[in-house]
């Protein structure tokens, strides 16, 4: 097993579900950080299956809202002098904002472009959410 | 400085310029393969200020001329049971095919879909090729 540690400060991004390290990894943007990167995927874990991992050195200013959205079950470490300062446990933000696109093309959002496209969760199971504005359904699916 | 250890099997891309890992990510698809992968970026170097490296669990099928166009510096080891088996020296390959486009508007391979794309080296130095076709100069450039 592939094993990543050497970390003295900074954030660990851990329990991502298998498959989907890549897409935080673009997301977040990472190939731009001044520090250290590393993005380990598909590796074994105790709670799941398989499981993805990003360590990140001396970065800790992450958008958690996008993070919870793109998969509640992560678990985030801020690592400082090689010690876990504090553990976040992530979950589907209550609202977001610009974060996901409404697809109704008869939504006030599709046809003025400056309206912020504003969603609010209505079933955390399903991870469901729907549009302030035309009230259309969006599953998050990454 | 992050450490990844733990490669039983596979095979580790090593040297990679700092920044480039991953494009070679994403041209491999390493998001797709089986086995565990893991990608560290800019991290210290002894023969470089930064580097990155790639380690692939049980996977050792890659396409080196690619490799060796978008990193000639790169070096390859094959490990087997912990152990390094060969390590490969990339170079950048002296003909490609279907790796790179012509951008000439009037290249035959630009009007006709069906034709491949061929270049052949013409300066190790600058990275130069020149396509088979209309002698169109290509400077790599990822």
């Amino acid at each position: 097993m592939l094993n990543v540690d050497g970390l003295k400060n900074g954030i660990v991004i851990d329990h991502i579900q298998a498959g989907m390290g890549i897409k935080i990894f673009n997301y977040l943007e990472l190939d731009k950080v001044n520090g250290s990167v590393a993005l380990i995927m598909k590796v074994s874990s105790k709670k799941m299956e398989k499981k993805d991992i990003i360590k990140i050195e001396n970065v800790v200013d992450i958008n958690f809202d996008m993070l919870g959205l793109m998969d509640p079950n992560i678990t985030v470490n801020i690592i400082e002098d090689d010690k876990i300062k504090e553990k976040i446990k992530l979950s589907l933000p209550k609202k977001v904002e610009n974060l996901i696109k409404c697809k109704n093309p008869r939504c006030i959002t599709s046809i003025e472009k400056y309206i912020p496209h504003k969603f609010y969760l209505v079933d955390e199971e399903k991870s469901e959410y729907r549009c302030e504005y035309c009230d259309e359904a969006y599953k998050l699916e990454f």
